[in-house]
């Protein structure tokens, strides 16, 4: 009995690693298209990635792999959700269970939608025209809701949306931590506007030449963790980072001579990404007990190597004097003072991708409303721009001049990406929980940091959340590595503790 | 009943298109493996590329297909093997007889033998010791032998294996040229070698910076049709040139700072199997129709860049003046005239790779012969190194005093390449015949390249050989093209013309 249902999960941990070997080949023509590809290539590459995808997709939709898992379901080896053999065969089931729901029509639906939404998004943004975008996010949001209904929901729809990005997480429980943090950032980025600190700016727009951005953003990944054995660093205009295999993460970044932060923070946070991709088991790659946990848990690993670390006064400490002999004339006359408070500007804006570590959670928060109330029915698409701007207003005190920089900004929505931001935010508060666990557990990591020292904190996460996979929920994993539920108190804390000081409050 | 015929033909072209997508995926897979992929992405890279290749064996050898072109071969679409549906299914045929009879067994022992033979055969090449590479190659020769035996022959075994490389091609034809070239060109050599001329073959040994050699190799792939806008130029330690899509050719090649025609002359070479593959039709790709005839063609393209091209003298008279300008230092004082004879440099030596273009058939001749005794039982793998000395002395006057200079210096025979070298003279004689007559339907093709016209030969050359495919033999491309068949005196008059005037002889 036991013997059989062995066997049955050997061939089900097969057919995962096969299909992982046809999905690492899938990133690898995507990563080259935007890296290396020439460009008449184009046209091949999309028939290339489709075929692969269809071949993906008849695995993980294979009716012998249900079989198999409806077998294991039932077996003792699922007793345990948190062993190698039950937290495969859980994830597995999830993921059949998610791709055999959707109707074959629906999935063609939504691709198309997809692709034909980003056109008439980039043309309407171009155009400052809102209204050329309200018919085809209103079918995205028609599609949406019968995606939810197909894929089933118990409390509201907006459940079943999100749980494709923050898996088995729940939309009253993320309502409520981006509520609360809202109401303590809100007065607090407000006092930060009303300071009459600020700094120089300036400083980071002086000339940084690309290749000494490259030398020293590629030592600063080293150090902090970063296997450029098992890795590389490229240039594409919009960075990424892509797993290719078990010691193959790649990332990228974009150069600004005139901007440091761009490439520099840029690279932390792929980097970030990276060292949690190189984290994770490598003979268990390819199955549940070798992925990632979610879209939040991995942006916290970003979020905390760009900000807790890399604007960390600490980090500068040591990298700083290493930065003057990198950028000897850009640096010159400016003291660590001053750059570790340019580094951390924090100033109401209007866009979400250039906006400061606190206020990037109040344009999250607008996103996040405004789209639980257009999957539930309770905001019309020609009434959201006009809501946009009122919380704009009410959250951030500015409001857009322009729709193309306000509800048209980003690709998201148009994509049929919903669900998809609150991830950005949940990856700060995880960032906050367990980076204020790690400085506990490790006894004070600034004066690590002063040293050079971001391995303890970099095996610390290795040891928590690389190295579980799947085993955990990201709600498991925040209470069982920081003993209590997800809140929002750590964030707001190590951002009272950093910016009150900068600027004279609190 | 053609309706029905016409249907199956499509299903087989759909079937071949859709193998192409994995072949082409497998092919990046391997690119990014020598280019750019992290050094310890290796073991997975490895797993990646044997699962494709599995389905792409099954997917070649898929009974469906075996019956669909069993139906069209007795059908009318059939008759005319020139025309696109019957050069299609003809090769498809072949292709097909090919992979389904060979047994599944003798195809794994020659992948193993293959991978253990070139392990053996790079230590016993550092070692100096044939004796430990002996029994690999015995065991290779005889699973070369139940190969051969599987495929079948008429006339003699050696024919098994050659049409592997060059399709269609028999020893015997070979063997008769190759053996009047042989006749003529060692006493060319011999008389260049008594020659009381030589070039300075030092201003090739000046510093030639790698940037200034990239930017100049690429302008001159650029200037003789090579698209960077379908194509790329890396770096590699293997120079080589691979296909990734109708448009999508990417060639390497490896920089020697002290040392010019190495990177150059090797641009000239791969770009001109690229053109070659950027010639082929594109709506053809993955089709019979669309790809290379055979090794020999393909590499006739890359030589007759290189060599009838590259090392011409009116070549150089257009391109000397932006040289110097490219390296100002290394060309200082140097005339054009000792520029062209020092990249003409002709001498008897011991390292094929490294020859020159006129011995460089002399080392093939060696290898052809010695190849067909060893397959055909008339020489013990014991003997090969004194038969190899012999013939050195014989063709070329000179003696390897190593056998890791020797008889161990060529990976192929290790890896079960047998049948392979003759496509690289094959390659030189297919250049010159083809050569000739587009200097003749072209009416003089020196004082085209000195004014830096090169696109007429490129047209001419994607005319008449890339853009038939493979609805042509190469034996065929040669009649139909050139008006006679396959002769050595193309190729011996074009080296007598330009080595005679050089070397003061004939």
């Amino acid at each position: 009995m036991t013997d059989s249902h062995s066997s049955v999960l050997e061939q089900v941990q097969q057919h995962a690693r096969e299909t992982a070997l046809l999905e690492s080949a899938q990133q690898l023509l995507e990563w080259d298209e935007r890296t290396y590809m020439p460009p008449e290539a184009g046209d091949y590459r999309a028939e290339q990635v489709a075929y692969l995808a269809g071949l993906i997709h008849q695995r993980h939709t294979d009716r012998r792999l249900g079989e198999w898992l409806a077998q294991l379901a039932e077996s003792p080896l699922a007793a345990d959700p948190h062993s190698d053999a039950g937290c495969t065969i859980r994830q597995l089931r999830r993921e059949y269970d998610k791709k055999t729901k959707l109707p074959e029509s629906l999935v063609k639906e939504l691709t198309r939608l997809a692709v034909r939404g980003q056109q008439v998004w980039v043309a309407a943004r171009k155009n400052d025209d809102f209204a050329a975008f309200a018919p085809v996010l209103e079918q995205m949001i028609a599609l949406k809701q019968q995606e939810a209904e197909a894929l089933g929901y118990t409390d509201c729809i907006y459940d079943a949306l999100l749980d494709a990005y923050e898996p088995d997480e729940k939309t009253a429980n993320v309502r409520r931590v981006l509520a609360a943090l809202r109401d303590d950032l809100a007065p607090l980025v407000q006092a930060i506007a009303e300071s009459d600190r600020s700094p120089h700016l300036e400083i980071l727009e002086r000339i940084y030449p690309v290749s000494a951005q490259e030398t020293f953003g590629k030592e600063a990944a080293a150090r902090i963790g970063f296997s450029f054995a098992a890795g590389r660093l490229d240039v594409t205009h919009h960075p990424f980072c892509t797993n290719l295999g078990p010691q193959d993460t790649r990332i990228t970044t974009r150069y600004d001579e005139r901007f440091f932060p761009s490439a520099f923070f840029g690279i932390l946070h792929e980097a970030g990404h990276g060292i949690y991709d190189q984290g994770l088991p490598a003979d268990h790659y390819g199955l549940p007990t070798g992925k990632y946990v979610s879209l939040g848990i991995h942006e916290s690993q970003s979020r905390m190597w760009e900000n807790m670390v890399g604007r960390s006064r600490a980090f500068w400490e040591f990298f700083y004097p290493s930065a003057r002999k990198a950028f000897p004339d850009a640096l010159e006359g400016a003291s660590l003072d001053q750059f570790y408070f340019a580094i951390n500007d924090v100033r109401p804006s209007l866009i979400r991708v250039e906006a400061d570590e606190a206020t990037y959670n109040l344009h999250i928060i607008i996103r996040f409303e405004l789209e639980q109330d257009l999957i539930e029915g309770n905001l019309r698409v020609a009434d959201l721009p006009g809501a946009w701007n009122e919380k704009y207003r009410q959250y951030l005190g500015i409001a857009p001049p322009h729709d193309a920089d306000g509800v048209l900004q980003d690709v998201h929505w148009s994509a049929g990406l919903i669900g998809y931001f609150p991830t950005y935010s949940l990856g700060n508060l995880y960032a906050a929980q367990f980076f204020h666990q790690a400085d506990q557990d490790l006894g004070g990591l600034e004066q690590r940091f002063a040293l050079g020292q971001f391995l303890p904190l970099r095996d610390w996460l290795r040891e928590k959340i690389h190295h579980p996979g799947q085993r955990y929920t990201a709600a498991e994993l925040v209470q069982n590595i920081t003993g209590r539920p997800l809140d929002h108190k750590p964030l707001i804390e190590y951002l009272r503790g950093k910016l009150g000081p900068l600027y004279g409050i609190g």
